[in-house]
């Protein structure tokens, strides 16, 4: 299969890209390493080193004869996008190529406006394509479990059937997004779901839930093919945080009370799943939705399960504390969302554990000479001050 | 009041600010004549003569005594709109400065990007200047009843009530947008209510339905206070594009079965329904949705009462033709949206009727000579064929 990987540059993008190749996919990626200038921009980088994409694709030419077609380019201009599906005429299009970061868009007026423009028109610009260069084939859009945000009720998969005065209608699920980043998803929702509607478009949303692990067999091969490993409070998730701080010792910081439950899934469980949407694409008009992890965690359960991890791993006992909780969410409530239509396909979770967060600390100390420890304490607000007027 | 109106040059938001102004409230109007530049664009213009914006406001001075404040500049430039609610402050925003048009919106790959980047970043500038300059304000913004589409159950105004195996919230409505610019108010939706869960920002969103009438009590007092009247594919209404046709003795153009149903609303209605919001405003952190309008026809039903008119008016019999319809939409469906939000507020509504139709036809019969008839036929296709792939 031809199978195009947009955002082929990053955390789960190139591990996706070596994923389908040696299982002798067509792979071409594409990237623009916006997420690699925002880092700077953010004093931080990757704990794990990381090679030029062009050079990630010649070592694995080099050491398993597979050949990765690469693109650097920025999705938002519409005549690359045009020529790259014109040239490559995918198959699948899996769509990672978005600013991932919540509390980046939440940083300034500047970042929110960046991280909406860049994340709908480069979605627009990929339903375009697939309309007028290959309408027959099946984009494969990561999504987040986050666009749901904490409803008090279960959290369907994408639709939810409601009656009401007596009627009914299988509707899409309403959300409550966490962040102007998260709002840029619910965007790209509608938008590939109207392409659906309207212009037939085969598509699969993947509401993803948050992903950990720093390995995956290709990973493995060579060093130097690692994926990124982001720590900071900006790209970087509160379990690499835990992580990181229990390998230097410093106390885990959960933000607030800690009862704030997301779904988590291990990165190996990511490549499977997208590779089971490709294999099992969706139909001519279908939209469809899967939440894809495998279980839940509220982060003082997460906090635990790092500080059980590092006793058991000789690290020591590490404390747990509470600060100051810079975003505007709940802090207790109630979560129940659903993830059948995965396992229903096939996939067959690897759970969080003792021995899956150790690997994670190996990764660490491999590189503890290259921790910020300045990047890990949390700046961006959500809810700010009223700053002084503006001076225009 | 002091009262800032985004889009000021508008068919709506012009009378509009005539209406507060002759209330006594302080008016300020914004726009960038893009409404104008479009049109020009599609190659069709307003069917009444429209002054520029400053000609305008120096007009109604001059008849009135009244100063209306006057900025020419882009709600897109961030300074710009810091600058304008630094030194005006403020207390509400309506908010009509957006691409209006859906048929603009699926015309191309172009303007479907203009239209969602426009609207989005306007949109959130405000919100922004709103939270760092003057965080009491009160956001009156023009959604669209286009953003819930025609689902199967009743339509509630802008959240419902779910309960889901045995709990309950109530929840954002679930939105079917009708086309990309109908996406580009929802993704406004989501933008605002987010700023109103984290930020506290007041907001309606006046979920309008569509607006015809050619006059208001301001309008009437001199001829070049007229408001704009577009009849044709692109960024008229179906009721113009009838009254146009029934003038000039031309079959009136259903597309499709005509049973698409949507809800009305006279421009007097509008004006007092804008103004009851400003008069009652949202709470901190209140965004409450209310439905505007009044009445619900069909498109046959609409062809039908603009056919009585025609009669009554001495315009003789019109024919009522099906054309194949250039969008993809349910012809025929189930339509049931509640509308009581305005009315308990005290809205007294003013009905559609032949007495209503014949004053507009009375100010199509005055500009007759200026009809460009060749823009009434539709000519943007939502649904396109595949085209020729792109040679770039």
């Amino acid at each position: 299969m031809r199978i195009l990987i947009l955002g082929g540059d990053g955390y789960l993008g190139w591990p996706t890209a070596m994923h389908f190749s040696a299982k002798d996919h067509d792979v071409h990626v594409v990237d623009n390493y916006m997420r690699r200038e925002m880092l700077e921009e953010v004093s931080s980088d990757s704990l794990t080193p990381i090679l030029s994409l062009p050079d990630r694709v010649e070592l694995w030419r080099a050491l398993t004869g597979r050949e990765i077609g690469c693109t650097l380019g920025d999705l938002c201009d519409f005549e690359l996008v045009q020529r790259i599906f014109s040239e490559f005429q995918p198959e699948a299009i899996v769509h990672y190529g978005e600013q991932p970061s919540a509390p980046y868009s939440m940083g300034s007026h500047e970042r929110a406006v960046r991280t909406q423009v860049n994340n709908v028109v480069n979605t627009l610009n990929v339903l375009y394509a697939m309309r007028d260069i290959c309408p027959e084939a099946h984009l494969i859009k990561l999504g987040t479990m986050g666009e749901y945000g904490t409803p008090n009720i279960d959290i369907e998969e994408g639709f939810i059937e409601i009656t009401h005065n007596g009627r009914s209608d299988t509707l899409p699920f309403p959300k409550l997004p966490h962040s102007l980043y998260h709002c840029s998803k619910v965007h790209d929702s509608t938008n590939i779901h109207f392409a659906s509607r309207v212009w037939g478009t085969r598509a699969t949303d993947l509401n993803q839930g948050v992903v950990y692990g720093a390995q995956t067999p290709e990973t493995l091969i060579d060093e130097r093919l690692a994926t990124r490993f982001d720590y900071d409070e900006c790209f970087g998730t509160a379990l690499n945080r835990f992580c990181v701080q229990a390998v230097i010792g410093h106390p885990l910081t959960v933000y607030g009370s800690g009862g704030q439950t997301r779904g988590y899934l291990n990165i190996l469980d990511t490549l499977r799943c997208v590779e089971l949407a490709a294999l099992n694409p969706a139909g001519e008009g279908e939209y469809r939705v899967f939440n894809q992890f495998t279980e839940q965690f509220s982060i003082a359960e997460l906090a635990g399960m790092v500080r059980e991890a590092a006793v058991a791993s000789g690290l020591g006992e590490i404390e747990v504390d509470s600060c100051e909780n810079p975003r505007t969410e709940k802090e207790e409530h109630y979560y129940n969302a659903k993830h059948t239509k995965l396992l229903d396909l096939g996939l067959e979770p690897h759970l969080l554990s003792s021995a899956v967060i150790a690997q994670i600390f190996e990764v660490v100390q491999r590189h503890r000479d290259r921790i910020a420890v300045e990047a890990i304490p949390p700046k961006t607000r959500w809810h700010q001050e009223r700053p002084e007027p503006a001076l225009v």
